[in-house]
C-alpha cells in the first residue's frame, strides 16, 4: 500500500478497551495513529508503546486516535489473545488495541501484511482523510513524530488535494 | 509583546557562531526557534540547550531558524560574554548565539523585558512572517514541541491571515 | 525465612541457560544475585532485568554468579514456560534462569514462598557462604545495589561469623 | 601519588558550604569522595556532579565525606570564584567545595597537579585510614561505585594492612 492512498480498512479478530469494532472510516475527521507491536517486542515495549502512551495522553482524541495492532509475526503460542489481555491490564495500556487477524498460510497477520510492514515496533500515521502518510518501522524520536503530528493536525483538506505530489511522504514516513 | 505581533527586532550586543549581525527581518521565510537562557541556569543546561541542539540538528536550516539569545537577568558578573564565550566553546554548541542587551537601570536584559518573558529557559516560537507564535516558560517536551514545530512549518500563509482568530495562540503559547 | 540464614535450597522446575541443574550449594564461595520476576511485570522489564543484566555483565561470574527466577503468582496461563522461553530469546537473556515451580494448592510459587517475597521484582542476595543477607521487594537504584555487592564481595568469612549482630541486615536489605 | 599513599593535604584557597578549612585527617576513620570538577565541564555538569549529589544524600556523612574540588584548568577568567559561588547556588549543592589553589607557573592547579589528575571530572577515593584507594578519570557507572564504596565501608583496617599488595588498585582505580 503506498503513501496516500486510503487505508479502507484494518483486519482485527478482537479488540481491547473498545467495545464495538471499529474501521479507518469510523474515525474520518482525526488524525490516526496506529501502533503496531508485539507485546514481546523489546523495542515497543520500552520505546514504541510508551510513545502511543504519551501521544494519546498529550492530545485530545477528537484530534488524533490512537490505536494499538497486535501484529503477531513470531513466536504466535506465547502471544494469544488471553496473553495480551494480561499484557495490557499490567502495562495499564487505554487506548484501544486490535488483534491483527491470523493468516491461516502466512505467519504474518493480514494487515501487517497488507501494509506491507517491516516488523514491530511500526507507526502508521492517517490523516483525517484517512489516507497513508507515515510507515516507519523501528524508533522514532518525539520531536519528529510530533511534526509529523503538526503537519497532519494542520493541513486544509483541499490544500493537500492540491498539493499532494509535494509532500514528501513515502513508505518510510513524510520527510520534513 | 502579544501573540500575532510581528517581532520587529531583538536587542543583541555581541553575536557567537555569526559573524554580521542578524534581526527577525533576515529569517523572514523560515520557522525561527529562540531558546533564551543563561549558562549558569540549571533547567537551561540540562533541557533546554540540548533541545535547541535536537532541533538544530533534526531541521533544514532553511526551514528552521535555531537562534540562543542569553539573557542574563541575575549573577551579571559570572556570566559575562567572555565567560559565555567559553562555555559555547565547552558544549560545542554551533547555532548563532546573541547577548541581550543589559539595560541600564534593569537587571532584566532589553530584549527580555520586550518579550516579557517569565524567566529561563524561555522558547519563543515565529512563524514564517516574523509573528510571534510560541512564548513558552521552562520545559517542553519534544513531542508538544514538534507538534507546534508541524504546525509553523505546514501553514499557507494566506491560511493564516484568515483564520488567525481561530489558531489557539496566547502568551503561554499555541494550544494544540 | 531470616537474614543471615542459609538458603539451602530453591524449587525450580525448569531451567533456561542452564544444562543441568543448580542449587545454591554449587554456587559457594561466590556472592548470589536473584532476580525474582514475572516476565510481564512492568518494573521487572524496565528496571529489575537490565539492572541484572548491568550486574552480569560489570563482574566476573566467578565473583558474582546471577540467577534470574520466573515466580509467577498471577496471569499464570499468559507466563507458561513456553512463553518465558520467547522472552528469554526476545530479551537476549544470557543468565540462568528458574522456572520457580508452582504449588498445587497456592498461587505464590513454591521458593517465592518460603523466601516470603512481597512481590516482583524483588532482589536477592546470598553471602559467599550461602547465608541470605538482602531480600528487596521493589525497584533499587544502582548505588545501593553496588555498595551492598562490594560489602559482600569483600566480607571474611571469620569476620562476618564475629559481627554478625553488627551488620543491619533484615528482611528488607541490608543497611548501609 | 600512588594508590596506596596516604593524602596528606590538598591546596585549597577558599571553601564554599564549608566555614572552617578542612584537610583530610579532619576526615579519617570515614571514606572520602572527592568529585575534582570544572564549572564549565559539560561531562562533570551532566554526570559527575549529579552522582556525587546522589552519594552525598544516600548515606550518612558519618560514614562518607563527600568533597567538591574545582580544579580549574583551562578558561580561568571564567570560572572565578565569584563565578563558582553563583554556579553553586544555582546548582543548589550542598557539600563543601574547595577552589584548587592556582599555580603561578602552570595552568594545572596545585592539588590537581600533585594528584596528577588526568582532566575533569576525576573521582578520588581514600579510605577511612586516609589513603588514596581510585584515581578515576572521567564517567563512572553507579554500579562500579557503588561497589567500590561498599568494599571501602567494610573494609577491617588491620585487614587492609596485611592484604594492601592484593588489592588490586592503580591510578586508574580499583578494579572489583
Amino acid at each position: 500500500m503506498k503513501a496516500g492512498q486510503h487505508l479502507s480498512r484494518w483486519h482485527v479478530s478482537q479488540w481491547f478497551n473498545q467495545d464495538t469494532p471499529i474501521q479507518p472510516a469510523d474515525l474520518r475527521g482525526r488524525v490516526v495513529l496506529i501502533h503496531a507491536f508485539q507485546m514481546l517486542c523489546p523495542g515497543c515495549v520500552s520505546h514504541g508503546l510508551p510513545q502511543a502512551v504519551r501521544v494519546h495522553s498529550s492530545f485530545s482524541s477528537s484530534d488524533i486516535a490512537v490505536i494499538g495492532l497486535h501484529t503477531v509475526f513470531e513466536n504466535h503460542d506465547a502471544m494469544q489473545p488471553h496473553a495480551l489481555a494480561a499484557f495490557i491490564k499490567e502495562y495499564r495500556l487505554k487506548f484501544p488495541i486490535g488483534v491483527d487477524e491470523p493468516s491461516i498460510d502466512n505467519p504474518v497477520p493480514k494487515t501487517m501484511h497488507e501494509l506491507r510492514l517491516q516488523g514491530t515496533p511500526s507507526l502508521i500515521l492517517l490523516d483525517r482523510e484517512g489516507r497513508l502518510r507515515a510507515n516507519h518501522f523501528g524508533m522514532l524520536d518525539d520531536l519528529r513524530l510530533g511534526t509529523w503530528l503538526g503537519r497532519l493536525l494542520t493541513e486544509q483538506t483541499h490544500e493537500i488535494l492540491k498539493s499532494e505530489s509535494a509532500v514528501a511522504c513515502d513508505e518510510n514516513g513524510c520527510r520534513v
